[in-house]
């Protein structure tokens, strides 16, 4: 076998078998395949395509380049869900606790943010002394006993997906559906559950910015998902405007510990329950309408945010934040961003909004950069809400006075302020199943 | 500018302007752009083409990496010709000398032949003591006192072509219009001619397998030659059946030394007077009849002949070989290979006859591989012939008798005798001006 006629083979729009996809992906890894043909091939894959076979054998590939997770000592159903990535999006601190609570384990590996999104892991490392690295024997202990635990990825989870995304990153062959889906759940399958949700999100905050792009790419997920042998659903979300009012990782871990308290924003609570429902419905836990009950219930009775305490706990980090949120990391300094006339928010650019919040130290613009917890952007007003000229549309926070005015610059570009008022857009724009 | 822009532009479809291709060749050439990034481009360019502006861009960027030649102490018209390489190809020994004898001047740099092509050098070679290696005052000096001198390629001549093609043959982008034509164009208008004729080969020997294709690139060549203020014309001529009866360095010098002594085959004098009345034609020696009896004349009474020992004498070589040609060298053995069966040679596949005189030693199998120039194979049946069983096809030559059996096998294969008698098919299939 020869990674020319490879190459050749799906640039001339052939299908490759799953020995070719295999070579190709093992021999890459191991550096015999010299990036210069990886990129080529890569856009080959761009312009060509791949079946949902390819694109299977492809995923498949990158989740056996590296470590994979035996849950098989996990009791009961294993769940996860994954975002494809968004602005503000902190649901799985609270989409977690409640399918935890109602006996579904979720063993969750999460990534940090980049860009403009956020990660997960950084949100949790906001409470104090949580730990996200956490061997594995323990891991599936504290699962075990509290229904959930969330750690950081494993340095050697899917190196094949490491190195190519490297590569597309900077040969402009990032926006391929099959690469996009095999980098996703080449990751996602090297955990072991049994049901999976997608949260493929949709807008200007969102990598996807159409619907049909969105459920493009949830089809190709939900097929490899199903082919790998796992129940799984892709909800296409809005994330046109950033999710809830906190941008930031402890402002998100504030906002999510006021929705287990019952206190969460319309908009965020319609999410976590989309999702929680159809987790806890893959997972056998009764029709959809039960299923929606029972997690509107975990969320209202306090049993979601008793579990989200206890993983706290068992995970090192100090509980008492759930109680007490002055015990989260605060930052020095804030400011008031106000409108310069009255009107409508019409509409904001949401991947903007991440950017605002990474220039105040909320992000990372290269993996391996520090981030400042405290920092972010708390919106006052969003998109479809009516305001007067003067009066506050987020609040900025940050640790360094400087960083405001370049800050409220971006945030206000990004803000259409009109007299009209804007049609409300769906916050579940679409499932795929 | 940023490399990853280019490769995306590209990709998009969008045309690329003169200063994005220049930025992308210039920094490639000095190491600046990585290979992953240049083969990604090349496919981008494989999949969306480029237009006639952006291909000259790339021709002229590519020309421009390296040496250029300096012509203007030539005097009166230069006139060069180009073969995209066939098999048995030696037709520049024979038009250099008559263009150069009808007062046209012919300052030519060739190549050498790679896998089942031959190279004009090495058949130059092939002469006792011929000096295909002369510095540019004393190359001008000969072409200004007998009208032709024919040289190698300078080591420097456009480095962004040796460094380009090697990186698209591996990576499979090495069949696109514009990267061919603009390889192609790159190195020729490395010299300073005034008038520039094609020979775009097509068929089972050559690199285009179609006329179609063949007319496309020699549109987009001709295209370039124009913008670069060029007098061009290309003729897309047959490479289905091997050109005259001789392949193999010697052999073929032998053959063109018979055609200058009048005694040339049929197929091979009309490609040789085609060229040779276009090169002349666009020098501005009269209109085409003119010059092709012009041509003709050259060729039956000596003239071109003269010329070509003149340019042998110059260059060093023994010029005695024209009147003596048992002075040029000889293989120890040949090995006659006979008709199977009785009918008409219906097809042969002229790729697999240069492979077979490859094996026999007498070309490369790599760039640097040593050749053997008393090797090859005469033919002494062709594509249309009747042959009766047990008479010959062809003598192969080589210096070592181990080699005969393959290579016989080779030619066999590649042989088709039928009863049917073919249609014949023309030499010259088009003409792109």
């Amino acid at each position: 076998m020869r990674v020319y006629d490879i190459i050749k083979k799906k640039r001339d729009g052939n299908s490759l078998t799953n020995e070719e996809i295999e070579f190709f992906v093992s021999n890459y890894v191991k550096g015999e395949i010299p990036d210069y043909q990886a990129s080529a091939f890569c856009m080959a894959i761009y312009f060509q395509g791949m079946n949902l076979d390819e694109t299977t054998a492809l995923t498949l590939a990158v989740r056996n380049s590296g470590e994979t997770l035996d849950f098989s000592s996990v009791d009961g159903v294993r769940a996860d869900k994954h975002s494809t990535g968004g602005v503000g999006d902190k649901t799985s601190l609270v989409v977690a606790p409640i399918v935890a609570s109602l006996g579904v384990k979720v063993a969750k590996m999460s990534g940090r943010g980049l860009g403009h999104t956020g990660g997960t892991i950084d949100k949790l490392e906001a409470i104090p002394n949580f730990n996200t690295n956490i061997e594995k024997q323990k891991f599936i202990q504290i699962v075990n006993e509290i229904g959930v635990c969330i750690v950081g990825q494993s340095a050697n989870l899917a190196p094949a997906d490491k190195k190519l995304y490297a590569l597309r990153d900077v040969t402009a062959t990032v926006d391929s559906i099959p690469l996009i889906a095999s980098s996703i759940m080449g990751k996602k399958l090297c955990a072991d559950d049994d049901v999976i949700v997608l949260d493929v999100k949709t807008g200007s905050g969102a990598f996807m910015k159409t619907v049909e792009e969105s459920v493009n790419l949830a089809e190709v997920m939900v097929g490899i998902g199903k082919k790998a042998g796992k129940k799984i659903t892709a909800l296409i979300t809005d994330m046109d405007i950033p999710l809830g009012n906190a941008i930031g990782n402890a402002l998100e871990v504030k906002e999510a510990i006021e929705t287990l308290n019952g206190n969460g924003k319309a908009d965020f609570v319609e999410i976590c329950i989309a999702l929680a429902t159809e987790m806890l419905y893959l997972s056998g836990k009764g029709d959809r309408n039960t299923c929606e009950s029972l997690a509107r219930k975990s969320l209202m009775d306090g049993s979601a945010k008793q579990t989200f305490k206890n993983m706290i706990k068992a995970q090192g980090g100090d509980e008492r934040v759930v109680d007490d949120l002055s015990l989260l990391p605060k930052a020095k300094y804030n400011y008031d961003i106000r409108a310069e006339k009255s009107g409508y928010i019409y509409s904001v650019d949401a991947e903007k909004y991440g950017l605002c919040a990474l220039s105040l130290g909320a992000g990372r613009n290269k993996v391996g950069d520090k981030i400042d917890f405290s920092a972010g952007i708390i919106l006052n007003k969003k998109t479809g809400d009516k305001i007067e000229k003067g009066e506050v549309i987020a609040t900025l926070y940050a640790n360094d006075q400087g960083l405001f005015e370049k800050a409220s610059q971006i945030l206000l570009t990004a803000t259409r302020i009109s007299d009209e008022k804007p049609t409300q857009r769906r916050l579940i724009l679409a499932k795929v199943e």
